[in-house]
């Protein structure tokens, strides 16, 4: 396994080092790459933020949710303010290794609305409806 | 409601029209907004990809998603040429509007690779594991 497009028909199973699939990650022009996280309980969509190298290798290791807040230029260890923590069950790459899909034990809501997910601002026809209240 | 903050505490069911909405939208230096494809059935996380203004619209209006595609740098009406559409069940936005999560139809599998996802890459321990073999 050379590159990443080694891995597109490899069968189920096969396996490359870690460190070497980092160098193929494709981060972008600020060293980031999105990550969605999933309610690992309810497959509820919770949140996008985004991760560097650091932030991966982070949550990786100790096992809570490391994001990099491009509002504050730094790594942002989730629940570290709020209490709202983000436990890791699962770390997923897609095809591109541009995109990162987090599998999460969530604790208390995860949005900074205090609602349990950011995703509540919904399009109905010709209007945005706010959908889902906070929960405090 | 004058701004994305305003809507942040109102009540659900709070309306704002869609093209004030859009104009707040925090679309990147591309113009483009990360775009997360779950299916309405499973509640799978099938894919991350990105939209422009233009492509959300068609979206909406279409009812078939429509993402922008970066290599390609042309609108990419997903299923034109696999013919594994996405039909669209509800497109929201996250607080601070720089994300979107799409519920989908999906037809056929999702990756380019044949797999129903993208997200088969994932990490367990030192290695990162191919998991799932491509449908057809």
């Amino acid at each position: 396994m050379n590159s990443l497009k080694d891995l597109e028909n490899a069968a189920s199973g096969t396996q490359v080092d870690l460190s070497r699939f980092l160098g193929w990650v494709s981060f972008n022009e600020q060293g980031l790459v999105p990550a969605i996280a999933q309610d690992h309980a309810t497959g509820a969509v919770l949140m996008l933020a985004w991760m560097n190298r650091e932030a991966i290798e982070q949550t990786l290791t100790t096992g809570r949710v490391v994001y990099f807040s491009r509002s504050r230029q730094a790594l942002w260890r989730k629940g570290d303010t709020s209490g709202n923590t983000q436990g890791l069950v699962s770390l997923r790459f897609d095809c591109d290794a541009d995109a990162i899909l987090l599998s999460v034990n969530q604790l208390g809501p995860a949005c900074h609305t205090d609602r349990t997910h950011c995703f509540y601002l919904d399009v109905r026809g010709d209007s945005v409806v706010v959908d889902g209240e906070p929960v405090s």
